[in-house]
């Protein structure tokens, strides 16, 4: 394998990229194949991880009583954070599908253990959070490989995290870090749910971009790929 | 665009996840791209987000005066960190290269920012963090595809993010999740440093992967897919 990709392997890389979504709806009730599944988990555990700790568990759940209580939790925290908005703004979020914890196939807790290979970890010593951002790389590599696989996945963060303890078995010192749902679906949207639905507009790249200091839009050094950025050129 | 992956668009994807390293070494003084730098980027713009929120900023740095000042944070904070274990493990760690900082072409920090499109994000109203979790989705994204275009970035967390906050002029609410050096590289290492140098080992799968609840190696309805990663295949 050459160190370098060619215009075909970067299509493919670029296609997860931009075609993964986050899923709610669609889920079909054909299940994944195990050996997709293993592909899958393969890859996310393949992420980097801060001082090579591979910090991160995935506890596959299928049992229908466990995804039951999961589902309760969200019912709970969704009512309770449509509490905090006022109307229209409450309906519209009301409307909203977020979650397909009982119609997904397989759902997965992927969790944090900052005891793993420790107490000495390189590179948690001055940033102790860099342990749980690996987590969340093996989580994106996880969604990214789902994609490749055609399985959709949606991340239900509206869930408490105690009744993700309870219902997990999990010890204190571990952290859930996300709830996954995987499975297959009829198809996949090319816009974010709640960029189609209004409810919030894409940023453009020259939004999120700043040169050698926070807020600065400006800079010699910098001027080549500053044009560039704010032509909104669409690199997808 | 059919939704369906090819095996060779597959195989671009996964070449992307397998060949991905934490690069300290081995930067070369080629300047990147700047069409390139934009679309690594842009990749790193199109990650998932908790309610859509694309909380990320990121700051593209090259003053060598900047640079210095972190590469001197570095110091500090890695020797502070060799102080906290004990020969021979402490020659260990000391002789390990672990940042490319000053040889780097770019610097960017990667920070979020938990005011945007607030105060009521969707999925934040049970767990904060998610906004954090968002972030990490992206710089994994930014780190696969500065891969899939050949160019080498390493994650400095042994840093100070008070001297990044001064430095940078970031805000008191803004967070500084990554501190990443990217560049040219004359090749890439085909496995992380820290299992090459024997520091620590790389798992196996079946290490990290739980049934329906924590520490749970066995499960009856999934008995086809523990086999299958019991048997420690290679799927990359």
């Amino acid at each position: 394998m050459s160190d370098k990709f060619t215009d075909d392997e970067k299509e493919g890389f670029y296609k997860a990229i931009y075609s993964r979504r986050d899923v709610r709806s669609h889920f079909t009730d054909k299940p994944i194949d195990e050996k997709i599944l293993t592909k899958i988990l393969h890859a996310a555990h393949h992420a980097p991880s801060v001082g090579f700790s591979q910090p991160w568990n995935f506890i596959l759940i299928k049992d229908p009583k466990t995804k039951q209580k999961i589902k309760e939790s969200f019912q709970k925290e969704h009512k309770r954070a449509s509490e905090l908005v006022e109307d229209p703004k409450r309906s519209e979020y009301l409307s909203l599908k977020l979650e397909g914890i009982m119609e997904s196939d397989v759902n997965v807790c992927v969790t944090y253990d900052p005891t793993k290979f420790g107490p000495f970890i390189i590179g948690t010593t001055s940033i102790p959070e860099a342990g749980i951002y690996s987590v969340c790389c093996a989580i994106q590599n996880l969604w990214l490989a789902a994609r490749a696989e055609n399985i959709g996945l949606g991340w239900v963060s509206i869930v408490s995290n105690d009744v993700l303890r309870e219902q997990l078995n999990l010890p204190e010192h571990i952290v859930p870090v996300a709830y996954l749902c995987l499975g297959h679906v009829t198809n996949f949207e090319t816009k974010p749910d709640l960029e189609r639905s209004g409810w919030l507009p894409r940023l453009q790249l020259k939004d999120v971009v700043y040169y050698e200091k926070w807020e600065q839009k400006e800079d010699e050094s910098w001027n080549v790929i500053q044009k560039m950025i704010k032509s909104n050129l669409n690199y997808a």
